[in-house]
């Protein structure tokens, strides 16, 4: 179903996707003030089904690229992404008639509206992650073959590049990533260049709505008698994995990305006295209670991520591993919080999503799964299902 | 004049452009054989005078990029550097009449007459350093005004990006370097993309001619009666600096480029009886007694480079500052001796030649000169004028 972004489903939007965003895609707050801003102007941005699109149209995926420590303080310019669509469509030479997200997970969801804003295309409902992920081969259309090239990325100073020729999506990373290092660590990045007929292939579908769905189940967590953390369970069917106190982070910026491990302490008290929770559910229904059923205070949790969280672990046993998604939220209000956000004393919520079947693949797996990230563990299915493809869950 | 290239002028030009090089612009060995291969295969290049150029004719100068320690080991491939050429070429959307030499010095003197076999384009007289520099924005075409963007980068792999849109040439050389480290250390490059009139405008006239000068003032010697370096001494006009033994080599690839220092001793013996010197010329005239003139064993000289030699110091007092050539060539052979090939008791002739005079411009100098790589010197200009307008010493 086609729909028209309003100012709430920006707010809403920005909340699920940065859930989806598993800690990385990068923050969305300059890009949800671009976008409103677009908005209030008068700019009318589209998202229509995947299945809407001709399969000769032509149009490409965007969104930044880059760490998400220097997205948040490295301002973007007005026109830096729409300048890397019209640079792949020159290449083309052929106009384009429709966006895709190249990923929903953080900052990335609200880019490709940005540019639909300011040229007017409509953007397809979907993206080929279904969450966030660090590198560029590690998605559908890459995993299903599509070609890497032509990309292009442009920086903050209008320096834009076309990538015309590549071996595979892995000389992709390496070649995009080296020049977004040198543009000072976060670009816009057109990849890939689409046909209508690739996007029905291999898009992830619906991913815009669940992004909506999920921030609206939390915006509205008060309306429907829920505390926020439930409501966002109850939306994307996740799993509470651990709640706890940030008692260690440790995070460097290095060679293009945000790297590191995060440690959560289960602190017992920790959300006892939490109005939403106490006030609204009966004991022992609280997300917040459940996950410390039988925990001590000394029960801890460790997550590793490089720009997303891919690995998580409570008192050393393996609980989530990508693609599975890994979302950290706060822990009262069920705001998501980014790799870039992470400090010291933060409560949080630990939640396990399914991911989307195209990411459980072995093709898939090989890309996007532990292995891929240099962890010597398999993919170890969560028992949820991808919210994707469910019907929304009334508020 | 126009001129076609023969095998024995491929000799000469590598070697004249090795003198020329500076230490710097890669090693000739690999694409002399390659376009030797061409040259036999029957392949036809010319070399046509700036002048004979149309104003609006269309086409690239090319060259390859990176560190020349890296040149000497990684193969090119047969089509890279025509590949350059065709991604700028398409990107231009029409097509190419002519190619120009990004850099006379070393093996860049030798990748347009390659690209030119492979295409059947003329090749200018010319270039836009009559020497080597380490930093894309070092040329008379950038300093001049002409756009650095488009440019186009290929690997051995045909990986191709082309940079559509930069800020200035500083940004050509940051991107540029980066995309250069990711192909593994070195890559072919187009740029600039050239009108006729820009051509004409900008290039130092006449430096495959040149090259081609010195390389055979080399391999003439004999016949001459001369010792090499002293053919060369006066075929260039150069001045010998000094004469000695390497006795210490500091160098490192870092950042893409080879950067160093080198450290000579005379040795009073050196080269007392060497039979060229000593058979063809009286006493007291050979260009290395000359410079051993009051020199005692300990005399030291002293060479700063990055890619490029850039700052020649003896016994601590400076004796020739960049832009002018500092050229480093065997002390019996007059073979020119590149940065990367730089190692403990070779016997060297530092020959100091004076830089074109668009090199000189106050202009020219903010970009070239000694402050410009970081050093706190101003540019001393060696007395000796730029050997490229002057007629041929006869043989």
């Amino acid at each position: 179903m086609e729909w028209l972004v309003t100012e709430a489903d920006v707010d809403a939007i920005a909340l699920g996707a940065g859930v989806l965003g598993t800690g990385g895609g990068g923050n969305p707050y300059l890009g949800r003030l671009h976008l409103l801003q677009h908005l209030r102007l008068g700019a009318a941005v589209r998202i229509i089904p995947a299945d809407a699109v001709d399969d000769d149209a032509l149009g490409c995926a965007v969104g930044g690229m880059g760490a998400p420590t220097v997205g948040i303080e490295k301002l973007p310019t007005k026109h830096q992404m729409v300048g890397a669509v019209r640079a792949l469509e020159a290449h083309a030479g052929r106009p384009f008639s429709f966006l895709a997200c190249g990923e929903i997970g953080g900052a990335n969801s609200l880019q490709p509206l940005i540019a639909a804003a300011q040229t007017g295309l409509p953007v397809v409902d979907g993206d080929p992650m279904g969450r966030a992920f660090p590198e560029l081969q590690m998605d559908t259309f890459m995993i299903g073959g599509v070609s890497p090239a032509p990309l292009s990325l442009r920086d903050a100073h209008g320096n834009t590049v076309v990538v015309t020729e590549l071996v595979d999506a892995f000389w992709a990373e390496r070649i995009g990533r080296a020049i977004t290092i040198a543009m000072g660590g976060s670009a816009a990045l057109g990849l890939p260049l689409l046909t209508g007929a690739q996007v029905k292939q291999h898009i992830i579908r619906g991913t815009y709505t669940l992004a909506r769905r999920l921030g609206r189940a939390v915006l509205e967590a008060d309306r429907r008698g829920l505390h926020p953390v439930e409501s966002l369970l109850r939306e994307s069917g996740g799993l509470l994995l651990f709640v706890g106190k940030v008692v260690d982070v440790d995070r460097r910026t290095t060679g293009g990305f945000a790297r590191g491990s995060l440690r959560l302490e289960a602190v017992s008290h920790d959300l006892a006295g939490a109005p939403a929770a106490g006030a609204r559910q009966p004991a022992g229904e609280s997300p917040v209670s459940r996950a410390h059923e039988g925990s001590t205070g000394g029960r801890q949790c460790e997550i590793e991520f490089q720009n997303e969280f891919l690995i998580a672990r409570v008192d050393g046993r393996v609980v989530a591993t990508t693609p599975d998604l890994i979302c950290i939220v706060d822990a009262e209000t069920a705001r998501p919080v980014g790799t870039e956000m992470l400090r010291y004393g933060l409560r949080l919520a630990v939640i396990g999503i399914g991911a989307p079947p195209q990411l459980k693949t072995p093709r898939a797996l090989a890309v996007v799964g532990p292995r891929a990230f240099g962890y010597d563990l398999d993919f170890q299915p969560l028992a949820a299902a991808w919210p994707g493809t469910q019907p929304e869950v009334a508020g």
